[in-house]
């Protein structure tokens, strides 16, 4: 096998004339004029235009993960007519998310939501001050689920498990761990709980850590690179792709 | 085969498990630290922060095809330390470009140089009383990648053909076509004459408005949306995946 048939054969680099048949595959069973919200905080902003709010916004949907994932969807599924909305916004705890769930989750009224949301819950308090603990973060996200699930029972959710690099220049080892292990377990059973689709951003970052060190795929150990973007949103659609419809 | 099973084995959402043996038979031959520039106009640096001008700094990647083709690269190519940048300004034409090309091409001394220039060039005689002609834009841009293949004799060159959508919100089909074809027909015998890869744009933004239309693709007939962006970054990476290192 040439080069050539190799990269084609590893699907990474598709021959454009392909696209079309295999969006068609991928797209069956997919609802047309889906509505998938992204929420979270910082790594899920990643510096979105604000005021680009609406759907499918490309200054909407800022740097990240997100950006990657939206243009593969709405890339490949062009039939689907998908409607994608990021409302991450940086610095947000759990609490914070559920002060703005109306607007930015409820009266979009997502067929599908994602949720990266716990880095912050933690970090604030080494920080800001912040005084929740891992009880408070557990709570606090139960209920927020839980009032979503209410109030749209059919929609689908995604929990992104949130994560931390320990060689990050922002990372102080002896701080976070093994304190922040038990935020992303919480996030873990809570999507246990809640019959989610969960993404272990964790270990699909410990494991990248063999190939580049943590200044290619998370340079402060909270925000990835645009490697480690790709990283995240290649685990974001592989979850996405289980959803059932 | 079920739906989870179709999926991956299109290849568009590869399993994150077998991400890196993918990576390992793409980068086959890729040398290690390969320098890869983007040159352009609007399209290319699609909102790009240029004081972030150091290599694969997301920031510096713009929201187009550039920052989803090079988070493809960077997440799957971990090992080979490549550098990527983008050196796109927006409303940029040949002689602009000419202007910056020893801080903005020679310097950076890149191994690939890929570039998508020619709308302005046409445009601008429309909006701007700008008073070059195709003459113009061939005798410039051959020109400018004599220069460059005279400096840089081993870089690879990817040449991406500028492209108008006509029912586009700022484009009136009279005033472009068929003018505006000779510009395309340019760029193209210029990639044969200098040995490039060729990616043709037109033809596959032709293609997918079988799909979807214009406004789905590329609004204004010029910017291309975040589906755009991704068909974009398909033809980019399929070309790359060509080159002969």
């Amino acid at each position: 096998m040439n080069r050539r048939n190799a990269l084609i054969s590893t699907g990474l680099f598709p021959l454009s004339m392909s696209i079309w048949r295999q969006a068609e595959e991928m797209a069956i069973n997919i609802p047309e004029g889906l509505k998938i919200l992204f929420q979270g905080d910082s790594i899920t902003d990643a510096g979105r235009n604000r005021g680009s709010y609406y759907a499918n916004d490309g200054w909407g949907m800022g740097n990240g993960y997100v950006s990657f994932a939206v243009k593969q969807l709405l890339g490949t599924m062009p039939e689907k007519g998908l409607k994608c909305y990021n409302r991450g916004i940086s610095g947000h705890k759990v609490h914070q998310l559920a002060n703005r769930w109306e607007d930015d989750c409820l009266n979009l009224r997502p067929d599908v939501m994602s949720i990266l949301i716990g880095v912050n819950d933690y970090w604030h308090t080494l920080t800001h001050g912040y005084t929740g603990d891992l009880k408070t973060y557990r709570t606090d996200l139960d209920a927020l689920l839980k009032r979503t699930k209410d109030e749209l029972p059919d929609m689908k959710l995604i929990i992104l498990e949130p994560f931390v690099l320990k060689k990050g220049t922002a990372i102080k080892e002896s701080d976070w761990l093994p304190m922040f292990d038990e935020f992303r377990m919480a996030s873990k059973d809570l999507a246990q709980n809640f019959g989610a689709e969960f993404v272990p951003y964790q270990s699909m970052f410990d494991a990248a850590l063999s190939k580049a060190d943590t200044a290619y795929w998370c340079p402060d150990g909270v925000h990835p690179s645009m490697a480690g973007a790709h990283l995240m949103a290649q685990g974001w659609l592989e979850a996405f792709s289980r959803l059932n419809f």
